[in-house]
């Protein structure tokens, strides 16, 4: 499929027509694809009944639409059974939800190591379990390329290591982590890997049994479906030892006053009514992106990181913060503009169209590290192409020039 | 404006026409109406942003649209200040984020007062916090009638009771509580109240403040909005004391790696990207709603309940469980058909295009108070009209004389 065929089956684009409009801010959230708009509003307006409870014609429906999302989820991230996937709000519950479950295993001096690259979803609520057990959470620190220090693994991996929580792939520097050396650290000390994959879900299938994690936490908004859904999943045979975290309906074997006992996964996790609409959106999304040619949009995507580059560095003054080259990594880029303020840079390029970031990306040790208050970030969907780049390039090169 | 007029503000209706569709399970989940329906695909499809932390036109947009969703919701209820509005992605975390954050007030044997007439959402969520502090969960017992046994409060609220945890009006009885008589008792002895008001919301505009609660949990999905979005209520000064719930993106003052400081409410509460197209939604719903005549919606919700009521009473073998009569209540009419199973007596009304929930309700206190393993439920909207009860009545009738 062409960029222009694809982009079509993107809504927004066709709502947006008229008005300049580059899109590059998908890091924070991605546009909603027809198939995922299509399914939630079918769902919403034509087919809606509660889930996992009814007796009649759209009950029965809907429940069926809702564990087909799970397959549909669960095929596109390669998981041995759809009920290692639990639907959630979005990552964000996601991971509170392992880090709440694994809290439990959790003593006075054990240590849960994240790492300085790590989003704020996937650093509170570890700070907020290690509260509650007296562990302790610590850091592998950022390389000067905005990578994972993994040559520090020997000495950050401990006996005390029950849980090691990194991102598949940083919002910030776009960097991929190296899966293999965290997993073979988490194996020598018999820890968990849970990968937060926010970031990487929207670059195409993936397969947590070949990545060798024990937990993959990801949002639908992040890669094209609807807002309010994203996924747990967690290795069966984890996963069947692991305490609820949400009370209510739906996740429960037996009530009464004084005491309950839950459900078998994935509706011990899945307490309420789910976001029904949202899930159903997710699993639209997974099923219509995994029909794509992802071999042709890694080139792409390769392509248009090495042009976001290689036109950054062609300006003055601006400086790239995380990997310069293409290898192991998304296509998510941070930079800063010497002298002018991000938020100063996003809200000029919003004259031109273009939709960025300029913010801490909710990543403040990582701003820490790199001794900035904020970065510029331009981030890539499959939809994106050689004009979206250009008219960055340019617009920034007359930010800098007015600046200046 | 009409039942048919009101109807036409409901797309299920015409996607469902050619085919009898009787909808009487709305105590599961209401239709979304056009508004917000309308509301939610102009988000998700032609104006999809982050939100809260966006510089560019699109993102402003998306901020704007979820704090005017914040002012309607506010409004629907009466809070005295938007920022009294947390959003949740359901009525269940909401009520998880309130036990939560009141766990941490508790004692050992400290007592929490629910009922026997809860939700498995308004009774799981305390018996966690109750296990995490070595509190107390008593229950106030359910009348025959239904009710909450508000004569035994006296016996029930002592010194040791800090929170009393009911709902508003009970999903399966249809019974709406005595709010006064709790607030009172709360009163008497210092402690917190929370009303559960899944049910109640559909049921009109509603003034927090005048009921005297002190936390107030809701859901869009049963208010005619979309699925995945909720709210919780607090009245502000025991809002600004709670701590957070869910740790992550947007919730935080400052992130570093050993410790973080939280943002004001209700930001505290809101970790990561919130289920944005739904909360708009549920806005657009509750702007919409405080359009309609309740005066005029209320009188009809009581000729359809009496309707309903007399017809069941007018059946052989037809038990009403939860009060005979229209005042104190909601149009939820839960009845047991002797000799049938509730999930049969379903099964065979969908024959007849009626939609109506056979089950236990996630209310197994209720059912065993009752002793009965489940009962079949009519629970009515706006939109419903004689038709639809009259159509129960008939198709009842059928199936009864069918297997007796």
């Amino acid at each position: 499929m062409s960029t222009a065929g694809l982009r079509a089956q993107f809504p927004i684009f066709a709502a947006q027509q008229g008005t300049p409009f580059h899109y590059l801010d998908n890091a924070a959230t991605g546009q909603i694809c027809r198939a995922a708009a299509e399914a939630l509003w079918h769902f919403e307006t034509r087919a809606r009944a509660n889930v996992k409870r009814g007796v009649y014609r759209l009950a029965d429906e809907a429940t069926t639409a809702f564990q087909k999302a799970r397959q549909e989820v669960a095929a596109y991230i390669g998981a041995s059974d759809p009920d290692e996937v639990i639907f959630t709000s979005g990552c964000t519950l996601a991971i509170n939800t392992a880090a709440h479950a694994l809290a439990l295993r959790l003593r006075p001096g054990d240590e849960i190591l994240i790492s300085e690259l790590e989003h704020h979803s996937n650093i509170v609520p570890w700070q907020m379990a290690a509260a509650r057990t007296g562990a302790r959470v610590r850091a592998i620190p950022v390389t000067p390329e905005g990578r994972l220090a993994c040559d520090r693994l020997d000495d950050l991996v401990t006996g005390r290591t029950r849980i090691i929580a990194v991102t598949h792939a940083s919002n910030v520097t776009g960097a991929v982590t190296d899966v293999g050396a965290l997993r073979d650290a988490a194996d020598a000390v018999g820890a968990l890997l849970l990968l937060d994959g926010a970031q990487r879900a929207a670059h195409g299938p993936l397969d947590v049994q070949t990545l060798g994690c024990d937990l993959y936490a990801f949002s639908a908004h992040k890669m094209f479906g609807p807002t309010g859904a994203g996924a747990l999943w967690v290795r069966k045979d984890l996963l069947l030892d692991l305490p609820p975290f949400l009370g209510g309906g739906e996740m429960i074997r037996r009530v009464e006053i004084e005491r309950s006992t839950y459900a078998p996964p994935p509706h011990r996790f899945e307490a309420g009514t789910p976001p029904i609409g949202p899930v159903i959106g997710m699993g639209a999304a997974a099923a219509w992106l995994a029909t794509l040619d992802w071999a042709a949009l890694g080139r792409q995507e390769i392509e248009l990181t090495a042009r976001t580059l290689e036109g950054l560095q062609s300006l003055d003054g601006v400086r790239i913060v995380g990997p310069v080259g293409t290898q192991a990594r998304i296509g998510v880029v941070s930079f800063a503009v010497e002298g002018i303020h991000p938020h100063d840079v996003c809200q000029m390029l919003d004259e031109f169209g273009l939709a960025l970031r300029g913010g801490h990306h909710c990543a403040q040790p990582l701003m820490d590290a790199f001794d900035l208050p904020a970065t510029v970030r331009a981030s890539l969907a499959p939809y994106n192409d050689a004009a979206d780049v250009d008219a960055l390039i340019e617009g920034l090169d007359t930010v800098i020039r007015r600046l200046r």
